[in-house]
């Protein structure tokens, strides 16, 4: 934006008005269809478990239950929000946004590490062998990657210490990662789901049991939630605009790395 | 570019070299890293299917066998690399370039084909039922909107009737649309693998038969070769820069719609 030196407050007050322009007309319809897609899917995987294989229980042998539905919750649900954060919040200040995407992916880790001991657990009490399936391995690398990427995204993002131009060429790669891991967290479920299904129903879900169509519909709501997240992630028009105190920041440091005058960018 | 009418020329030879300009230096190692990635991918299909299930043959119970193999050449490895056509060729026409996109997808499309009848004829000889299971409603789904993607697609940029404002407008939800099924028949390839592994090692798979192993890392295979693919496709920095026939068509739009004359945009 052009902004003779003569007018500057004049120029701050149109930036201030600019970076609080409501949300583009269709975004809030996409945000509540996923809100009621990630509901709608975290409610499946629960009746899922209630109506078929006996609820939820630590201590007993409904412990490997609790592994799905905190799954679900943590490493799909709350994950996927954790992302949509930047689309929905698009007016509060950048720290607050980046603090409680940061927040939302500590209680899906949270989450998502009690389904972790309780499947391990739950091995190790019936004697069980772990880590040798596909499900598995895809689950553990994805962990390990989420926790990574938090940290690395913490100490760039959160932690004082990044500079503006380091913080800048990470970014591109933090979202591409934090999506992809993403999409893998989703595409582990489903193995997992497939798994659950398989081991228990054998031959008998190619008869169309209730069971097998429930969690087939589970799987298609899995995947329809990822998309419509994807979806909102992805639509150019949709990003987040940058705030005043963002623009002033990046002229600052084009000043500084081209000489600029900031009025003249 | 602002480009002073008595100079036109000088433009326009300035405006041919930027669009020969060399790919983006490593973009090429990260093509050739899919690549190997996507062979990979094929040939370890391959040898699961040559060392574990007999082979590959129509007339006979290895009919099944054509199905796995048709749907990872189809609708993984080809489908990817029709998606890395315009990272690859950035330089070609690209009417050319879109005739590589839609031939790429017609053979991938043709290859899914046989693995389909493949699938549907093996059940229909042993008397199996179609269609129960999640990985086939997923399969069907992705089938279908592949062929409803080709077919919109063609008939927006390859059929010459649509207009250049309908065109720009339809082109961001084509690529969206275009990488979700290519990731959704990576889910459904995961959903398939563990399916067949399942179906006949049962809880033989908890003891880390061979089988599982490399099934298990044909998995991981396919889920990096979908990473490398997505990475490449979305690098803001290596997408093909607009050439100068679409630059001047982009022109003559905004003429129309805007009233302002080329030169002074």
């Amino acid at each position: 934006m052009k902004c003779p030196m003569s007018s500057e407050s004049a120029c701050l007050s149109m930036e201030s008005r600019a970076s609080a322009a409501p949300a583009p007309r269709a975004l809030p319809y996409y945000v509540a269809f996923s809100q009621l897609l990630g509901l709608t899917v975290v409610a499946t995987t629960g009746a899922w478990l209630g109506l078929y294989r006996g609820g939820i229980a630590w201590e007993s042998a409904l412990q490997f239950n609790v592994h799905p539905l905190c799954m679900v919750i943590g490493l799909v649900f709350l994950q996927g929000d954790a992302l949509l954060v930047y689309r929905v919040f698009r007016n509060e200040a950048k720290r607050t946004t980046k603090v409680l995407h940061g927040l939302l992916h500590v209680f899906a880790f949270i989450i998502a590490l009690v389904g972790l001991v309780a499947v391990f657990d739950y091995h190790r009490k019936n004697g069980y062998a772990d880590l040798y399936s596909l499900h598995s391995w895809c689950g553990i690398l994805v962990f390990v990657l989420y926790f990574v990427q938090w940290l690395v995204g913490f100490s760039f993002f959160l932690f004082p210490g990044a500079s503006f131009s380091l913080r800048s060429r990470y970014r591109p790669q933090h979202i591409f990662f934090g999506a992809t891991i993403f999409l893998l967290s989703l595409g582990t479920a489903l193995l997992g789901l497939k798994e659950a299904l398989l081991f228990k129903l054998g031959t008998k879900y190619s008869t169309f049991e209730p069971e097998g169509v429930l969690a087939n519909v589970l799987g298609l709501l899995l995947a329809s939630f990822g998309v419509a997240v994807l979806y909102i992630l992805t639509r150019g028009d949709w990003k987040r605009p940058p705030q005043a105190e963002e623009q002033a920041l990046s002229m600052d440091f084009k000043t500084l790395t081209e000489g600029d005058s900031p009025s003249s960018q």
